[in-house]
């Protein structure tokens, strides 16, 4: 079972020879540690400095390898750091001027007295701000604190280094800029009133690790009430990846999942979602299986059909399994020819080398399965288009975008690449045209 | 009088050769209007193409100077361009990573998987949230709009780009990371409530562009729930940059205003602020005059004497107005030795001409006195020292490191230099220190 890893950077002088650091990793390996990045630090005549990343699973681990290391023959460490936290040094983020302002004739335009024609343009034509102001690239990223990660209620604050990092992919991959709200209260009234109250602000709305039920029902309050795009990424953002994987993991297994029998482990704000989403293409059920009886019942409510873990393998083609729990699915269960997507992180239900030596004819676990690959290209999209909402057709559009662009063989495209994420946002924005929400020869994105 | 005016860059291409610039210059200033930059674009061999900034009092005259400008002689007027809203377009500021996020090696750092071990870090202590994460760098910046620059309740979303600008000045000038909050609300208990709810967020908080008496209420309530600095810019701002004008100001008229009897015209939000720090230091009470029962009642419930604009026009040494109403004060009204700080933008209660010309021993108006000059380094001061207040005495010292910079002559420095702010931060930093609300060893900027 794989576990989340300490990332530890270990700084290693030793003489320069060859074979030293052949040497070396095969230290580090004995002792069941993984070695991630190694750069050169220092080419002396007799000595070598290298910084070599290590994964370890605990610290235990982490001080066997280093005394392993320290034991080597003409080697000497000389510093272990933890890269993660000197990354997140004063924050990962910061307000940035798009211009500078050296001068004082900027200064004149920018601030006082200039900007008061502009202030005064926009009070007398709302519709102006969308132009004169950074509001419609701005998306908050808002959570409460109660389901950071698969940590749980953390608390909002502790959950801030997530929302910071949403925002930088927000900048990297398609130029918007995410503002990380952090509230204080896990109130359904009170944080629906304060984004409300906040949403003038924004272009968009990024609800983000609130846990399940109150993410539903906020969500679909402050849909109603505003009239900007709201996105609860824990369940959108995932059920659009995790059917975007679905699509190409049906087409490696040559199976085609809109005539499959869909189950559906876990009714979270993930599973929720994903279901919703497939009983929308396929037009039939999904069989949902939840320990809540208030999960399931709300599974049933949008046209879901309860059933227990055994009932799902037992009788589905496609499986896919969102619940936290690490080796739920044992390897018995599974049956010949199935496709297991067993989704939590980092730990799934079941190893995806274990499915597939019990007979799946497809496993994949959330490694790749990473909301990343939605959130950017859909806020885009909706905000170049100006569309009011996000649709489920928007999502499914997105989701197409993203298998579409898959190499061959690969459930997802590389995250990295911006031209993913703008496709997704031509996907969506077209989308928005389509069904009149939007006209096409305003949305810049669909003319590049 | 002067009047806030229309800034728009005039393109012209005349023919090459001497003496034509002279001469649409001399155009322009036959219609009254000012000339400002002027930036060559193109020098060819038979034509010249300039970018001329001409600065108007309304369209009307605009359009005579452009009509002046096709008249004059091998010249073309290309273009007419509004630079102000030019530099709005999409906004003026950004969210912006502190690094790149370019390979899988970062992101698995600032985002899913490592980020965990930073939120767990938080999660077990969460003053470590100062350390790794933006929050102690990030200052809202809250309007409800009622009360944009001299504009009135035009809503807070048309105030935005001044909301942007101080974000602007914040990070060009002290390095933090200003946040704007547009409310959809005017009511005191929504907007104490939404704040309170979103504060986790932020390491201090400014008040911006919020209509008097309600601002005072929102101020007092939120320093009495939050344990961040709390500061309404347009009271403590713009009292403790008045402070240091007025410091300089009668050493320039060689008056010592600690036993000057000082009269203030006009008790809205920065008025009341300016008497109040004003009755700090002298220890005596001021004179104030404002035509509302409730602000007058207000002024004196805190030590203030109600008068007339005559009474203190006919009785006191020095005046400061901030009415909002130009030519308020008659040219007659003036006594000999007065120090007159007529400070309403952009046209003063009298101008310091006139007032300089009926006696007045000095006479400055608003134009220097920008609250620019007080909340960049006020905000970096309580944030380095971590301060959870920002007390009088901090407001204070801010106010003699403005007044102690400004050069022989001047009452303030110049705003755009960062030494000028950073002196201010130390000294608020120093102040925190002495008053026993931080360490001076924790405080960085005090090092520097």
């Amino acid at each position: 079972m794989r576990e989340e890893r300490l990332i530890r950077t270990v700084r290693c002088r030793n003489v320069h020879q060859p074979g030293i650091l052949g040497g070396l990793l095969t230290v580090v390996g004995a002792e069941g540690a993984d070695i991630g990045e190694i750069r050169l630090i220092k080419e002396g005549l007799r000595t070598m400095v290298r910084d070599i990343t290590i994964y370890c699973t605990d610290e235990e681990q982490l001080a066997r390898v280093l005394t392993a290391l320290e034991a080597y023959p003409d080697t000497i460490v000389e510093a272990v750091r933890d890269e993660v936290l000197e990354l997140h040094q004063d924050g990962k983020i910061a307000t940035r001027s798009r211009y500078p302002v050296e001068s004082l004739y900027t200064l004149r335009r920018v601030y006082t007295p200039g900007v008061a024609s502009v202030c005064r343009a926009i009070a007398a034509d709302g519709a102006l701000a969308r132009q004169y102001t950074s509001i419609h690239r701005q998306v908050a990223i808002i959570t409460d604190g109660t389901a950071i990660l698969g940590l749980g209620d953390i608390g909002a604050v502790a959950g801030m280094p997530v929302m910071e990092g949403k925002a930088m992919l927000l900048e990297t991959l398609v130029d918007l800029s995410g503002v990380p709200i952090l509230l204080d209260t896990t109130d359904v009234d009170e944080i629906v009133a304060t984004i409300e109250h906040i949403a003038p602000t924004f272009g968009a709305i990024q609800l983000e690790d609130i846990s399940a039920p109150r993410c539903f029902e906020i969500e679909q309050r402050l849909e109603k009430s505003l009239d900007i795009p709201i996105m609860h990424d824990d369940q959108h953002g995932t059920a659009v990846v995790t059917l975007a994987a679905l699509t190409n993991a049906c087409k490696t297994a040559c199976r085609d999942f809109e005539d499959a029998v869909v189950g559906q482990i876990g009714l979270g704000a993930a599973g929720y979602s994903i279901g919703k989403m497939l009983m929308r293409i396929t037009g039939g059920p999904v069989l949902g299986a939840d320990l809540s009886e208030e999960a399931s019942a709300a599974f049933e409510s949008i046209g879901g059909k309860r059933a227990t873990l055994e009932e799902i393998m037992g009788t589905c083609d496609v499986v896919i399994a969102t619940t936290g729990v690490p080796g739920l699915i044992a390897p018995e269960m599974i049956r010949e020819g199935q496709i297991i997507m067993a989704l939590s992180n980092p730990n799934p239900e079941i190893e995806p080398e274990l499915a597939l030596e019990h007979g799946a004819a497809f496993a994949a676990d959330g490694k790749l399965v990473n909301n990343l690959l939605g959130f950017p290209g859909i806020f885009r999209g909706v905000l170049e288009a100006h569309a009011p909402k996000i649709t489920p057709e928007m999502y499914i559009a997105a989701a197409q975008a993203i298998a579409e662009q898959a190499t061959e063989g690969d459930l997802v495209p590389n995250p990295l690449e911006r031209e993913v994420h703008l496709e997704v946002a031509r996907a969506v924005a077209r989308t928005a045209v389509e069904q009149g929400l939007a006209r096409a020869e305003y949305i810049p994105i669909l003319g590049e």
